[in-house]
């Protein structure tokens, strides 16, 4: 059943070659001091930095670049962009990059003025905002997370072996975001791909919980299907427009709170990938797509309707003369060998875990209780050994 | 391809059973004159009437009623509300109906302050708004139109036989809209098959259009799956809880701007519905439901491939051994035995069209650009003669 909700999503969105020059319609909205955020320099090499730059000086802004945003961010640079921002009062955080720069963005939005330790008060006790937000503003560069138009933010605490995402209201999504399919071009296959699987799981951690029957479901359907064709087409060639930019525009709208209004949802994947990527520092794409077959193999049996209809719905599995078990595992199987065909990373030995590290892993995964099994530690563990 | 675009919703939306009480957080926001917008006095019999007043009153409101919304809202309800809203300077509108209440609270919350003739300025030329825009908040009580997030606001001139839609821009989107399923339960079966038509025809308008293979095509054909599923159950138990808000919110989806974003729409289907209805006030979905076979069947040959995978994504048609034309025209034979299963004016003559009134009709039809083939107005009236 459709539960409850409430929806609004304000971010407003440029979309298209050439879209940076609305740039100069938000710069106009505020004061003249903007921290430029942006990660390890790779928009210096593509041109984007120049072109942001020109635009940011045509508006006279002063502006303070608080560069190398790592792939993800930890705390310690959070309380470091934290300082840029209260230091010097800016009126606008512009973020240049991919998720994880726009989730850093939004996390010092809400910490700077936080008055006392941003990751204890947001991440550790996930409280809600109760100090002045600096408003933000995205460049994308690169896809997958949905950060562009939704409040997430998610900060990794190293010392305390933590990869934790909050998110945060409406208030702190950021207030514009500009698209451009082109901007993504440069990016690496080995990113290219890592990015459409997140938007995958994105949409699977939302898909697989509840045994409802629910328009969110059939429009994951469609996205699902949309990446699936789209993706093919962008891994052949990189520069079809079309391609990349309907990933651009489903990975938007995977993670931007529309489709998981109502129902509930798994998000361990996430959970199981992020315990990963806290202890290997890897590629969050490819931390979900080393785990996801094993986790969707062992619940596959506690929502078999849901495995049918997705194999059905999602992979044009043929039904007739099937249980729903060879149903459900072919459609598993399809999905296997579209990843296989991506060139995603499918175990989690070529991330560098290994088999000393799976016990403490398990330990440090947050269990979410949405999806079809709510895991205890151990089957987290088991699942991380069938991942190897 | 996907076109370039910008997008913002700024709605906020409150859904589900019970959700009227998210009005009270609403009313706080605004000042003390709320202008109370309804139709013909349906909100009386079923309570709703009594529920709103009550919240109004706990926030000691000062209410000005505006009731007698006529389904298609004339020129002459606009210039009476709008001296309604300009003589007691109303901080709110606040629309409790379905889209007809909700679009005439749009038109006259942009046509209060306009100083000039609003019909002309805003319908018959089309302008931008460039006076003050009173606040719109809405509480659903019937669905289809989708007008509880987004611009549109039709009206109509008898004297004119005109009726115009005009799509305002996002600082005409209502503020907030309540939506409760169960406020939709006491509508007449009549208006809840025409409401659902009418959902189903916004997402056909927009699908049957361009050679493109674009993620909002995917979305739709999930909406439409959705649709089907969910109206059938609606038709045999109207007060199925999760049918009646899986339609709910399908519809909102349907025309809040999202599927149209980066691509052509048609929506030649409204435009001689539209003139159907200036002509006979005829049910809006009625009208579409009436014409739309006709005109489908007419362009098929312009869009085959379009119709075609229509046929198999939303129809389940089975392609194997049949040509094109084949499966395309099984998928509209479905969809015709659909409409027919939920009851639908299939013809012109029961609406009150007669022969006479046919060329007359056509001529007054808008010619839209973005189908599969332009209509001349005599192509729309060979359509309108297949449709008695």
């Amino acid at each position: 059943m459709l539960g409850n909700f409430s929806y609004c999503n304000p971010t407003k969105l440029y979309f298209g070659e050439g879209s940076l020059k609305y740039l100069n319609d938000e710069l106009s909205k505020y004061g003249e001091k903007v921290m430029l955020v942006y990660g390890g320099g790779s928009i210096k090499k593509n041109g984007i930095y120049d072109q942001v730059m020109s635009i940011l000086k045509t508006h006279k802004k002063t502006v303070f670049e608080d560069a190398g945003v790592m792939p993800n961010p930890t705390v310690e640079k959070l309380y470091e962009g934290c300082k840029i921002a209260k230091d010097n009062s800016v009126d606008l955080i512009l973020a240049v990059g991919g998720g994880s720069v726009c989730d850093y963005a939004k996390a010092v939005s809400v910490s700077a003025y936080c008055e006392s330790d941003p990751w204890k008060k947001y991440y550790l006790k996930m409280e809600d905002v109760n100090n002045k937000i600096i408003p933000v503003g995205c460049v994308l560069t690169m896809v997958g997370t949905g950060s562009e138009m939704n409040g997430g933010a998610v900060i990794t605490n190293h010392e305390q072996k933590l990869k934790i995402g909050h998110v945060f209201g409406e208030n702190v999504f950021p207030k514009f975001s500009i698209l451009d399919p082109k901007f993504t071009y440069t990016l690496p296959k080995y990113q290219m791909i890592a990015g459409i699987y997140d938007i995958m799981n994105h949409i699977t951690e939302q898909y697989f919980s509840g045994e409802d029957d629910n328009t969110s479901d059939y429009i994951m359907e469609g996205l699902l299907r949309s990446l699936i064709h789209s993706s093919k087409i962008a891994m052949k060639n990189p520069e079809d427009y079309e391609a990349r930019s309907n990933i651009m525009w489903i990975a938007t709208w995977a993670l931007n709170t529309l489709v998981a209004k109502g129902k509930a949802t798994d998000w361990m994947v996430h959970m199981i990938g992020q315990s990963v990527g806290a202890f290997t520092d890897a590629t969050h794409g490819m931390t979900l797509s080393a785990v996801s077959l094993a986790y969707y193999r062992y619940i596959c049996p506690f929502g078999l309707s849901k495995f049918k209809r997705f194999a059905v719905n999602v992979w044009s599995v043929d039904p007739n003369g099937k249980t729903d078990e060879q149903i459900a595992a072919e459609g598993l199987s399809r999905m296997e060998e579209y990843m296989r065909g991506l060139g995603l990373v499918m175990n989690l030995t070529e991330l560098g875990v290994t088999e000393n590290m799976i016990d403490v892993i398990a330990e440090k995964t947050l269990i979410m209780d949405g999806g079809y099994k709510v895991l205890s530690k151990y089957e987290v563990a088991d699942i991380l050994k069938s991942s190897m």
